[in-house]
């Protein structure tokens, strides 16, 4: 394989905005370049209306699959079987779609958020990087970024929060938090 | 103005990758809401393709200005000039688009780039940024944001670089970096 096809794995991770939008950059930039992309939210957010609308305006070579519940309350409490279940299910998801050809692009979208809650085995992921494709570029995305991801990865930015509008008491706002 | 319509002045700057690419997300976010967008590059970079392919394909309601000339390889030199020259018409054109209506979201791409070469005056793009219209929401992406533009801005991220493949002799990948 030589240096100019190789699949990247990257991850964006860290507290501040910009980690699923710059993912979803990174979707439209290989969908103009006519690669075949598919995005697995680990995490399902009441925000992501302007990704999905775009996602179905965009049609064939980019999919979209909203496979999480959304952000857990409760981390000991109530409701995490059902997250741990969806969970389990979009990593199960995400297994298959990076072993058989067809996508060039797979984008796990808060993936790191869900090991971070131990809704996923980190030796799964860490499996599932290890025997993806030569060829494929896979993106992982969440805060709390587990430190073995961050080992196997060829690129990993920290989304630094500087400022944010809503510690002013701006509420989020359309086609730009969803 | 109700908070609920705020329009929000964002920056992404720092050293890592994603600025530029979570600016084209959030492009993607509101066109997908069925909002206008227009970005206009102060810096014209080889890797561009993707965005500019996507651009066409999504038609109108995503617009994209490459205004500038490439990255400067030499601050004191030869060629300043015409960076210059590039870099004011796009600040012309970008404060005609703040200006007037019809924009939901303007992406200023790699402005704070010129900004910190001197390219454009720092108090035009303060005045630009101040008398923009309470619904716009405007994007200034780059490195090395100036301190009163962040002072100014309603969301600050810092993407910060922990690891990049070029470091490790990997080559710039198409759909990924252009």
């Amino acid at each position: 394989m030589s240096s100019e096809t190789k699949g990247l794995t990257l991850v964006f991770t860290g507290s501040g905005k910009g980690k699923t939008t710059a993912a979803l950059g990174m979707a439209l930039r290989a969908w103009g370049q006519g690669m075949k992309v598919l995005i697995i939210q680990f995490i399902k957010g009441g925000w992501k209306y302007g990704e999905l609308k775009a996602a179905e305006k965009l049609g064939p070579g980019f999919e979209m699959r909203q496979m999480g519940e959304g952000f857990i309350k409760d981390a000991a409490g109530e409701g995490l079987e059902a997250h741990r279940a969806a969970a389990q299910k979009a990593l199960a998801e995400a297994r298959q779609a990076v072993r058989e050809p067809g996508y060039d692009l797979v984008i796990l979208d808060e993936i790191n958020y869900a090991l971070h809650y131990r809704l996923v085995e980190l030796a799964d992921v860490l499996e599932m990087i290890r025997s993806k494709p030569p060829g494929l570029h896979l993106v992982l995305t969440g805060r709390n970024a587990a430190p073995e991801v961050v080992e196997l990865a060829d690129l990993v930015t920290e989304m630094k929060e500087i400022k944010h509008p809503y510690s002013s008491g701006v509420k989020a706002q359309k086609g730009i938090e969803y």
